[in-house]
């Protein structure tokens, strides 16, 4: 079977475990969650790639033969480093959702929410021109949005006027096609459809993000094995909360969770990358 | 001049630093945000007590004399870890701030608002009962309360509404004093207040924070100086955002703010302490 190695500032990235496992059910995954240093959204570029090699180095030692991260601010800001440092293919959330917006959308108005971080890298705006020069790009950072997930707040009105103070700019840019670009968003679909509209496409770069991991691997044939992979979940910080709140995300419990420490090898200087 | 260290987990700190300044202002204050590693509330005693071991170590090298942890999580989950490992003296917030309630209270019922670790540590309620043993405790952790601070949505309708919700418990238990137990929220004073009524007292750690460290240093005769001291901000992660949000605490712009490592060191240990 061969070995993926998952990563996260912390939950969120369960949306990827999740549909990596169902498209590719015949897999290992060692999902790790960076909790003693989430999130990363209000993060610097520097500070979100130092942690972000750290942890590849941290998989790689794990001998994962295949990374993916499971992290929109992450996939913004490091990707090119990654994939410059990394000796095992790196896949990011940006991309798929990106190509994915391209082709859902019918007036070429689209729109992206994410952490601070994602949107201010312009990763997505990038990612989408490069596809298509003539999509018109907006964005809306909605920092409230992962607490409100956290905080299991689904169906409340509060969310829902968060929601529309934080999409209305979008819904006045008439986007007919919206990137939840941040792994806690795809929880708040409900909510984010009734306020952008039901035309609107949401694309969860999540499900995106796992078809292409699964096309690299069949183009390999390394998806040949009948049987069913195992999971490992690790954490940085204590397990009991990233069990608690992962049953949000997965709805079952996670028995397993184990504490690792992924800065122990020698520090990591992305500086000069 | 006396030089004070002064570190909070990111920005919040500012308004204990902002305290120290108006009633010693004869005192050279460094103050660190760890910025890199922001927020402490959602996170475990132990890694918790790991960073406040950490920077106290980077303040204590930078020849600070005493020490105030403006982060009240930290000073839930790690005061006796820092006092017994440090050799100048350190100054929390929990107990000020438990202090002040049970001088406050009328009708022996206070409430305690945190973040969920300040919170589940059960620091205050445990420094409130050893001061008295008869006034009763009620706490509810606020994780909305942070983020609406660091939107700068201090007079919305959606504040009020998450306030309601997250007070309307504490309403219910008669609390005449209501302790601000993370150094975020004195922000939110206007709607707590408006939202309890304005019978019960909020209690801002800052202010009694700020007065037991100059008792301290007035009894050690070191505030003779007639100078007025100096300030360093120093952070983890890049400085530019902790300017920006800064300006919402202290009405002015923070000029000159340094980034700093504080794990360069050996690695702290704090596991047998």
């Amino acid at each position: 079977l061969i070995k993926l190695g998952v990563f996260d500032s912390g939950l969120g990235g369960l949306t990827v475990y999740r549909a990596l496992r169902k498209s590719i059910p015949y897999a290992n995954i060692l999902y790790l969650g960076d909790t003693a240093r989430v999130p990363y959204g209000t993060k610097s570029a520097a500070t979100v790639t130092r942690y972000a090699l750290e942890i590849v180095h941290y998989l790689i030692d794990r001998e994962v033969e295949a990374i993916v991260v499971a992290c929109n601010t992450a996939s913004a800001f490091a990707m090119e480093c990654l994939r410059k440092t990394c000796k095992v293919p790196v896949f990011g959330v940006v991309e798929p959702g990106a190509k994915a917006a391209v082709k859902a959308t019918r007036n070429g108005v689209v729109g992206v929410v994410g952490t601070r971080g994602t949107v201010f890298s312009g990763a997505y705006q990038r990612a989408i021109k490069e596809l298509s020069s003539s999509v018109e790009v907006f964005t809306e950072p909605c920092p409230l949005f992962v607490p409100l997930v956290e905080e299991g707040w689904f169906d409340e009105e509060i969310t829902y006027e968060v929601a529309y103070r934080y999409l209305g700019p979008l819904i006045a840019k008439k986007v007919d096609t919206l990137v939840l670009g941040c792994t806690h968003y795809p929880l708040l679909k409900d909510v984010i459809s009734r306020v952008m509209g039901g035309d609107v496409v949401l694309i969860d770069s999540a499900d995106e993000t796992s078809f292409e991991v699964k096309d690299y691997l069949e183009c390999g044939g390394r998806l040949k094995d009948q049987e069913l992979g195992g999971d490992q979940f690790e954490v940085t910080d204590s397990p009991s909360r990233f069990a608690d709140v992962g049953r949000i995300f997965l709805d079952r419990n996670l028995e397993e969770v184990f504490q690792v420490n992924v800065t122990e090898g020698e520090e990591v200087d992305g500086s000069d990358l």
